[in-house]
């Protein structure tokens, strides 16, 4: 294990936190929130001159391989969640330094899942609160590959280890340049909504607060009342900016560097789509039908949504769809445990790794009846290894493995079976609210420090799509040789 | 497809079932239920004329190969369960036939399910319903192929696509020797069953209907009050049986061949045996701490009782487990899903593919950190092929979208959540049942048609293992090349 290449990129995580946070400490001094102002000054020259210390003995050796990849991304992320839960402690959001790890691990892995049943705070706060959402959105590491140079072709493994999704082989050869185009994108994005939410009638700060939780797929809100408090246009916005945020940015590089067509081979983004307007389209005849709303369009427009908001594991509502025909409701459930492409800020099980399922699936039984043949899976058009393919099953496998025994702890807790179910539901698949009582209503403040510990463990092993966090827990990781 | 042939064992199967309902008839007669003894004479009666006109004519070519074995076997089942619920309605315990058909598929899949608010009826007809567990519990293949000679080795087909689990590899050479020796054993704890139940102090009829639903591990009961109406030293005996009948039956074949060694090498014996007494000490602390039984002996029999009965999928109970503390009941649900071992009649996923997945996982992992590791997955010391781990993958694959798409069918029916996934799973598990309104004081008989049809789906298809079923519906197995 290459310890002081770990300590060197940590120290860079320190500092770009600091940097981070410069911005909610600009906020506090708009809103003259002078003790925010205070806090968020302290952590910032913390952070600034613990990791200029840290990354001031350059290692000796750059190297970097899968082992040391995946531990440093683990190390990054839990790094991050202790030093940004700092503010909400100081601040007196909350008395309980868990709870604000619980907190920034929700917003940084984007799951959007909270432990406060009154989310109004110092506007600073708030806006460090669904800053995480951003931040966590493209991912950490890949941000410090966009914006420092690293000697040798190791990046690759820091990028591997962050990305979602079962592979980003092809865009191993130039990861710097990929993850700069990756930010560019994001940024992008994330400009365009806020000038058009702007143009909705919101204000700068509801504007800002709101789109990183969109293009992060979080689902922190501002308030209780959440997107439903806002006007038709604006949430029409949210809705087309989550779906895009749904979908693989491989077809936006795609598209940027001019190759269109490529970017239209996707099978991922078409299931994607078809799902997306399928369930919304079934649902919005079920909830008319049911008379939860008035018009046709109304219909439509909460179904897609909710739908938007399910898929990409974003966890806003506007409606509240606990009430919705049980159809509606079983139909999204599945929705989010498929959740969104690969490769885009959104979370769950991702659709390429269910169609590569299917598909190797497929091919299974057509080979038990016909011993002979023996085919390849494809995906977009093209074959893919069987290693991708034994990987996804072992992905399903610890997915299964861990959501069983995250079940059973939690369980000491006593609460009922679906609020229990639907909490590791809600936090391995980064999508926020539950039900029963972690629905939407509720919080997940109830449960004891282990059951948060276990929760936490879920939305870290959920974000980095498990095999960072298990590895980094693994003994074999650890052992001499 | 060589039709022919699936014609012949058709016909045969008939001939099987009709002998199979002459002992239901002697029920009857016993009884003096002399309108049950029309009913059951007018069936025997045409089934054996139907079978053997059918079987009259011998197939010109006896080839069996892997599609005709799965849709022969899947054919199997079906029509048994046609000809089996004929007595549902023509003795009046329902006046629908769909529900009679579920109720035999329940029982010929030793699931347990039922339909009926009331359990009680004819002596004749209750017990033809338990002993259709034990009829399903071994098979009805196997039974044929016990008994009557078949040309060529095609025969493997038949008991590949009937028998539990992910392989039946080291059987093949000699199916018939093998068929044969599994059925003495199967009717060797049989009647050590009734004896022992007979030393309890139940009665020849209760003693052989409760013995086929034990072995079977199927889970009907004469009455609503189920097993706890029975005293304790009847219950343990039913509880050794339950988790003998959950052990793969390979064990006692090498013990009965004199190799007892091979027997004690079984990983997924081991793990049973440690799962079974492990939970059922844990439960039986829980349930002592929360009151609900008041000695320790209590506890631990309730405990080991429960625990059993949700291993081996039977779905017998004496005490309602819904009571219970959160941890016990989350770990039911847990034991539900991973079932009993292959090879034996228990439902579930199976122990032995929970086991291949684990180490395949773990093999996974390390490849991903060394990839130079490269390594075989062992079962019992020795280690398995490749294809056996990627069948095992696709049979959970399969396995999740079955689940989905049937949870989705059935909630057009507008129950609860629980009462759908737990339907579900119950059926596809072949436990028996589920929670809410299908818990084990409720029955299925409120759910429309079409989610009977799709949970008798289930049922044939967790029994056959997926397979038979999938392969019988797929337009490929019935396309022209």
């Amino acid at each position: 294990m290459n310890y002081q290449m770990i300590r060197f990129l940590l120290s860079r995580v320190l500092q770009i936190t600091g940097l981070l946070m410069i911005l909610p400490l600009i906020v506090a001094f708009i809103y003259g929130e002078w003790h925010c102002a205070t806090v968020f000054s302290a952590i910032v020259a913390g952070c600034l001159i613990l990791g200029s210390i840290g990354a001031h003995f350059k290692p000796a050796n750059h190297a970097i391989y899968a082992r040391e990849g995946f531990v440093a991304t683990a190390l990054t992320w839990i790094l991050m969640s202790m030093v940004g839960a700092l503010p909400f402690v100081f601040t007196g959001v909350t008395d309980s330094y868990v709870d604000a790890l619980f907190e920034t691990i929700s917003g940084l892995t984007t799951t959007g899942s909270t432990i406060l049943s009154d989310v109004s705070m110092f506007y600073s706060v708030q806006f460090w609160r669904c800053f995480t959402h951003w931040i966590g959105g493209m991912g950490v590491l890949v941000f410090i590959l966009a914006i420092m140079p690293m000697a040798g072709g190791y990046s690759m493994h820091l990028m591997r280890a962050e990305s979602p999704g079962p592979s980003v082989g092809k865009f191993v050869p130039k990861v710097r340049e990929t993850a700069k185009i990756l930010y560019l994108i994001y940024i992008g994005i994330t400009v365009l909504q806020i000038i058009c939410l702007l143009f909705t009638g919101l204000n700068l700060y509801e504007s800002l607060t709101t789109t990183f939780a969109t293009v992060g797929t979080g689902g922190f809100g501002l308030n209780n009342a959440g997107i439903g408090a806002f006007g038709t246009s604006s949430q029409i916005v949210i809705t087309v900016f989550m779906i895009i945020c749904g979908i693989n940015f491989s077809v936006y590089y795609y598209l940027i560097t001019k190759r269109p067509l490529q970017a239209l081979r996707s099978d991922e983004v078409k299931l994607y789509l078809a799902l997306m307007f399928g369930s919304a389209t079934l649902i919005a005849v079920l909830i008319y039908n049911q008379g939860t709303t008035a018009t046709p369009f109304e219909s439509f427009h909460h179904s897609l949504f909710t739908v938007a908001s399910v898929m990409t594991t974003t966890g806003f509502s506007t409606l509240d769809f606990n009430e919705w025909p049980q159809l509606a409701k079983t139909l999204l459930a599945c929705l989010m445990l498929t959740g969104a492409c690969a490769g885009s800020t959104g979370g769950g099980f991702k659709l390429s790794r269910f169609l590569i399922l299917l598909r190797a699936t497929k091919n299974e039984l057509i080979y038990i009846v016909h011993p002979n043949s023996v085919k390849k899976v494809y995906m977009d058009g093209d074959p893919i290894d069987s290693t991708v393919v034994k990987s996804v099953s072992a992905y399903l496998s610890m997915y299964v493995v861990i959501f069983i025994i995250s079940t059973l702890i939690i369980a000491f807790d006593e609460f009922d079976f679906e609020t229990n179910f639907t909490a590791v539901a809600a936090t391995l698949n980064n999508i926020g609210p539950g039900l029963s009582m972690v629905g939407p209503t509720g919080n997940f403040g109830s449960f004891s420090v282990l059951s948060k510990f276990v929760l936490m463990f879920d939305m870290l092993a959920g974000r980095l799509e498990l095999l960072p966090i298990l590895i980094l827990m693994s003994p074999r990781t650890w052992a001499k040789r």
